[in-house]
C-alpha cells in the first residue's frame, strides 16, 4: 500500500504527520526517562513510520471531509491511530516473515540485528535479538493505536463505534495473519475463495474497510452508509491484494521495489496459485515453487507456465471484477454524490496495478 | 508469579474467571465466524490463561475490597484486563525466549510448532511457525486488555486514570523486556542498580504496582495513597524478582518446576551476577556461564563460586532490604489500617522464596 494514490480533494496528510510527530516526541521523552536504549528503540519505530504514503489516514480524512466534516484535528487523531495500527502490523509481519528491511533500509528488527552483530554476536543470535525487538516495538505501536483513539474528543456513542472499528480491524487482520502463517505448512492447494477470504481478513479490513468507515462514523454518517463503505472497502481491498500478488510475480522489480517471485517461493497462497492448481501445468509449477533458491531461468519458466495455464489472466479478471463490485457498491442511494465521485478514483489503485 | 500467595480476605478469583470465560467465549464464537483455525488459536490462548494463580487480578480485588469497594463485578473486569496483559506479556516473552512450554505443557507457540511438525515440516520451519502464531496470539491478548478496560462502567476521570495505569504498565514492561533482550548481547557486566531497574520495569510495574494502584483508583482513593501503593509495589516486585533469580539458580527444581541454572546459562543479568562480577571468582564464573550445555558438575561449581564470592548472601540481603522498604511504605498515614494489615502478608511471597 506504499503506492501513491489519487484521492479526491488531495487530502493533506500533514495534520496526521503532526499528530504522529507529537505522539512520538512524548513517547521518546518518556522512554528516555526509563533508559537511553529505550528512547533509541522509539526512534527506530518512528523512522519505520516515516516515508509511508499514509494511505489509511488519508482514507479516514477523505471520507470525513467529503461528508462535510470540519474538525480535521480530531479526524487526524483517528487517522493517526490507524497509521499506528498499520505500523504495528507491518513490524510484526516482518518478524513473521523474517524480513530485516523495508523500502531498502533496515527496519526495527534489522537495526537491532545489525547492532547485535556489531557487538560480536553470531548471526543466528543477532537475528533472534532483532526479531525480539521487533515483537516489543510492534506491541507498543499496537497499544498506542488504542491510546490515540482514546484521546479523541467525541461523544460516547461515536467513541464506542470507533473503538469497535479498530477492534474489528485488529481481530480480522490477526485472523488473516494466522491463516497466512498456517497455509504454507499444509501442502494442499487452497480454493480461490479461501485465498480471497484470507486477503480480505489480512489486508482489506484494516487497510480499506475500517478507515473508510471510521471517517464516516466520525462525520456522523447513518449505519447504511457505513455498511456500504464497508462493502466498497472489502471488495476494493481484496482486489488490491490480488493485484499485488500479480505484481509480485510479473511486475517489474525496478518499478515495484520488490524482489519478484519472492512471495510465491515462500509458499504463500495467492489467487494465482489457486487457479494454477486446477490446471495440468500445476505439477511442474509446484516443483518449481518448492525449489530452494530458484534460478532466474526457473522463475521465468514458472511465469510462463502460470500464463499458459490461464492463471494470470483469470487473476487479472478477478481483480477487475472485484473492483467493479466495489464501484457498484458506491451506487447505493446512501452514498452522497460528492463522496461517490471522491472515492471512485481509488479504483485506479487497483487498475493501475493490474496493468503489469 | 505462579506461586500461591496469601492475600487478606482470601479474595475469590472466581469472578475474574467468569469475566475471562465470558470474554473468551465471545472471542471464540467471533473467531469461528472467520475461520475454524482461528477459533482453535483462541482456544490455545485461553488454555494458556487457565491454571495461573490470578496473582494480578487478586491484587486489584484485594485493594479494592480492603478500601471498601463493593462493586466486585466492575472490579473483576479491571482485574481481568490485567490478567490479559499478563497473558500477552508471557506469550510474547516465550517468543523472545524461544520457550515452547509453560508449566510443562505446550504453550501457544508449542502447540503450533507441534502441529507444523506433524504436517511434515522441518524443525526450524515448524519452530518459526510456532513463534509466529505466538506473536499473533500475544497481540490479541494485548489489544483485549484495552478492550476489557474500555468496558468498565465508571466515570470519565476514573476511566482515564485506569487507562493511564494500564498504559504505564505496558510502557514499562516493554522497556524492561527490551533491556532484557539487549543486555546479554553486550558482555560487560552490569551494576546491580541497572539490574534492579530492569527488574522493576519488566515485572514490578505491571505485576505489583499497577494492579495495586488500579484497585485503589477504582475505589476512589486519593492520589497520595495511590502513590504510596506504587512505592510498595515497586519495592516488593523488585524484591520478588531478586528472589526469583536466586530460586532459578539455587532452588529445588522439583519444587519450583523450573530448570535450575537455565536463566544464567542464557546470559540473563541478575543481582547475583552483578555482585559476583565484583569478586575474584568472576573470571571462572564467567567462563562457566558462557559454556554451552553446561554439565551438572559445571553448574555445581558455578553455584559454589557464587556462594564463595558472597553473591548469594548479598542477593538474599538485597531481597530482604527491598521487602523491608515495601513494608515501610505501608506505614505512610495515607494507608488505612485495614489495607496495611491486608497487604503486609504479601511480603511472605518474597520471604518464602528467599528461604532456598
Amino acid at each position: 500500500m506504499d503506492k501513491e494514490t489519487t484521492l479526491a480533494g488531495s487530502v493533506d496528510s500533514q495534520l496526521v504527520n503532526d499528530v504522529l510527530a507529537a505522539f512520538f516526541d512524548r513517547a521518546k521523552n518518556r522512554a528516555e526517562g526509563m533508559h537511553p536504549d529505550y528512547r533509541t528503540m522509539w526512534e527506530h519505530l518512528e523512522a519505520g513510520t516515516t516515508g509511508g504514503k499514509r494511505f489509511r489516514p488519508r482514507l479516514v480524512l477523505a471520507v470525513y471531509s467529503l461528508l462535510g466534516g470540519t474538525d480535521l484535528t480530531t479526524a487526524a487523531t483517528v487517522a493517526a491511530s490507524f497509521e499506528l495500527l498499520h505500523t504495528a502490523l507491518i513490524v510484526h509481519d516482518d518478524v513473521v516473515d523474517r524480513d530485516f528491511a523495508r523500502r531498502g533500509v533496515p527496519n526495527v528488527s534489522g537495526a537491532y540485528r545489525n547492532r547485535a552483530a556489531a557487538q560480536g554476536n553470531p548471526p543466528a543470535r543477532a537475528e533472534h535479538a532483532g526479531l525480539s525487538v521487533g515483537v516489543i516495538a510492534g506491541d507498543l505501536a499496537l497499544c498506542n493505536a488504542y491510546r490515540l483513539l482514546g484521546e479523541v474528543d467525541t461523544d460516547p456513542v461515536t467513541r464506542r463505534k470507533l473503538g469497535d472499528l479498530l477492534d474489528e480491524a485488529i481481530f480480522a487482520s490477526a485472523a488473516g495473519e494466522l491463516l497466512d502463517v498456517l497455509a504454507p505448512l499444509d501442502p494442499t492447494p487452497q480454493p480461490v475463495d479461501e485465498v480471497l477470504d484470507m486477503a480480505r481478513l489480512k489486508t482489506a479490513v484494516y487497510s480499506f474497510e475500517a478507515p473508510l468507515q471510521a471517517g464516516a462514523v466520525l462525520a456522523g454518517a447513518e449505519d447504511r452508509l457505513v455498511n456500504t463503505l464497508g462493502e466498497f472497502g472489502r471488495c476494493l481491498g481484496t482486489a488490491y491484494q490480488v493485484a499485488d500478488d500479480l505484481i509480485g510475480v510479473f511486475g517489474d522489480e525496478t518499478r515495484t521495489g520488490k524482489v519478484g517471485w519472492g512471495d510465491l517461493r515462500e509458499g504463500k497462497r495467492t489467487a494465482l496459485t489457486s487457479y494454477a492448481a486446477e490446471q495440468p501445468q500445476w505439477p511442474r509449477i509446484a516443483v518449481l515453487l518448492s525449489t530452494p533458491d530458484l534460478s532466474a531461468a526457473g522463475a521465468a519458466e514458472a511465469r510462463e507456465l502460470l500464463i499458459e495455464s490461464g492463471a494470470r489472466d483469470r487473476s487479472m479478471q478477478l481483480a477487475a471484477d472485484l473492483t467493479d463490485r466495489a464501484l457498484q457498491a458506491l451506487l447505493d442511494p446512501s452514498v452522497p454524490e460528492g463522496l461517490r465521485n471522491g472515492l471512485a478514483p481509488l479504483s485506479d489503485v487497483v487498475i493501475d496495478r493490474v496493468r503489469v
